[in-house]
């Protein structure tokens, strides 16, 4: 977090960093002083050949804003969220022409939330289920249309209702502030269904969100939730190969090695605090419901998310883990990509079969 | 394949070549012709700080060994046999040490196979159920030790009978002759167990050979194993980014682009063959039962893992998918890392809620 706001939402990022960046050499590397590290010579990383035509296209596009330096001043909050403000109502503009959607805005339990539906209305057979979207955003940015971007395409496809909760902010609002939030709003849906019934997901910040809730109210001895989805995030620091890897892959420099514990939001999470890193506590996590992880594989999240399925694994927990070869974090923001409607199809279809059924 | 025996069942190979390999440089590179092709500069890549003390002093023992040019020479056969027969005698004591086994040698339909049991009998509820097992070495070697270190603490901690299969070897044989071997093993055992109680898997060439072996008896119309295990291989060449970013990650030079068509056992396999790339058949796919997928994160077979998960999941096929951070190829021949036994447990768990329960 020091050189790059490494739990951004988006790919656009601090290029110009890359080179003089720590780890980072002009000249191959002498064999490095911890006999584990491995000196890997500069080399050209062709795309995927599994991955689509079109997230070719759209990477070779964002490679070449990448290397324009095309990216907000990490130092300036004001100058991101104006950035990543004009680039989610972009996305917004895809996302509606692909998947029609009814959205309304209402306060629940004091906190603003938006309810999106299908433009066709649930069908019967869903009305008594929702999901808690928790939008992604390092957790400084993303409300509204970022959140409208990830809930849209998911309430479209699974024929659900998604709730998009504009959770408190950073720096001006530290955890657990955006924990309490979704708690609150979980508290007053569960007046109208019952736990198992929702799902809560998110994306990036909004996958260590998820996490973080389900923690909190598995912690308060609240019913749990029928089923979570992580998604480029989790409850895990952002540590792991593909702090290197995924960055490298995406033309970035690698990220610190405080993996984003010095994110404005977690400054006043403590690191042996079970609610703000769950992933610590299996008697915590033996009790978490199914999980979905997803990732794309050039992501920097992409360690934390196979270790924190394996921890769920090995607390006994139905995890599942997905992970698309060449695509980026958070890639899924595109909707027009092939890549982007198969992860909408299998995190609806992983509700459809996780939720519970039963009328209230 | 023409540089490196990349199908090999084993972390040590041809390091000398890496400098000098296609597509990586001395300097960093200008801008790629590809525009979606990234530049990544050198780096040094610091072990994962999510895998095990354990583990991280083996990988650093077996860089030291490829950086001291420990591998067999990769134009000559008998010398690769030699080396990985000692190899994996090696990985047996180890193994022999910490997991009892009865193991016997047989003839099932005319294939030699080992029958592995653990040293305190299968319990009665086992009885019915049965594990064929397919190792790996590039479909050139690997039979007798190699199988055995890949069936015992399987048969042990699943508490199962492993019956591992010496299919005919390559290059003296190739496709489909370890393909005729498997299926006269699996009708043979078929007159013993009912086809939803036999689980088959493999690791490397053992993993292809299960998607393979999965494809002729589906194709063949007889009635489907229970649940398959592809470890570090799968029914897909090794293409997308793991070729690249996994072999840089463990000290090696990026596989060719061939991904493995040129090994000796393919030789005689048309790109069209739905038996020898089962992966490309959603229709054949559909009718495969529940999977397991389960590769390091480092293994250059990851993106073809990871992809084929996702093609079985397209299908209906409940497949899972579960990634070691850090960890190489066919890392769990070390039965001492914690990842190993983590991962003889997910195996066994797997094989022991997927597999039939159902008396003869």
């Amino acid at each position: 977090m020091s050189r790059c706001p490494s739990l951004r939402a988006r790919l656009l990022l601090c290029l110009a960093t890359a080179a003089t960046s720590a780890g980072v050499h002009a000249q191959p590397a002498q064999a490095p002083a911890d006999t584990a590290t491995t000196a890997m010579p500069a080399t050209d990383l062709p795309y995927s050949g599994f991955a689509s035509d079109a997230a070719k296209a759209k990477f070779a596009e964002l490679l070449a804003e990448v290397r324009a330096g095309k990216a907000p001043n990490p130092t300036d909050i004001a100058d991101q969220r104006q950035f990543y403000q004009r680039y989610n109502d972009a996305r917004l503009q895809e996302v509606q022409r692909r998947y029609p959607a009814k959205v309304s805005e209402l306060t629940l339990a004091g906190v603003s939330v938006h309810s999106v539906e299908p433009a066709g209305g649930i069908a019967a057979a869903q009305r008594q289920r929702v999901l808690i979207n928790l939008h992604g955003g390092a957790f400084m940015w993303g409300a509204g249309s970022g959140a409208l971007v990830e809930a849209i395409p998911i309430a479209t496809v699974a024929g659900m209702r998604v709730v998009t909760v504009d959770y408190r902010l950073a720096p001006e609002h530290t955890y657990p502030a955006a924990v309490d939030d979704v708690e609150a709003v979980y508290r007053e849906l569960l007046k109208h269904y019952r736990a198992e019934n929702i799902g809560i997901y998110g994306c990036s910040a909004g996958g260590v969100l998820t996490a973080q809730a389900t923690a909190r109210l598995l912690q308060r001895k609240l019913p749990a939730p029928g089923a979570i989805g992580m998604f480029c995030g989790t409850g895990l620091l952002f540590r792991g190969d593909s702090g290197t890897l995924g960055q490298l892959a995406v033309g970035q420099a690698p990220m610190g090695s405080d993996g984003g514990a010095s994110l404005p939001y977690l400054s006043t999470a403590k690191a042996d605090d079970v609610v703000a890193y769950p992933m610590q506590s299996p008697e915590l996590l033996a009790r978490f419901p199914p999980s979905l992880l997803l990732a794309g594989g050039r992501d920097f999240a992409l360690s934390a998310l196979t270790t924190a399925q394996r921890r769920l694994l090995a607390a006994g927990v139905d995890a599942r883990l997905i992970v698309f070869d060449g695509l980026w974090h958070a890639f899924f923001v595109f909707p027009d990509l092939p890549e982007s409607q198969e992860a909408y199809a299998r995190i609806g279809e992983f509700f459809d079969q996780q939720l519970g059924r039963a009328q209230r």
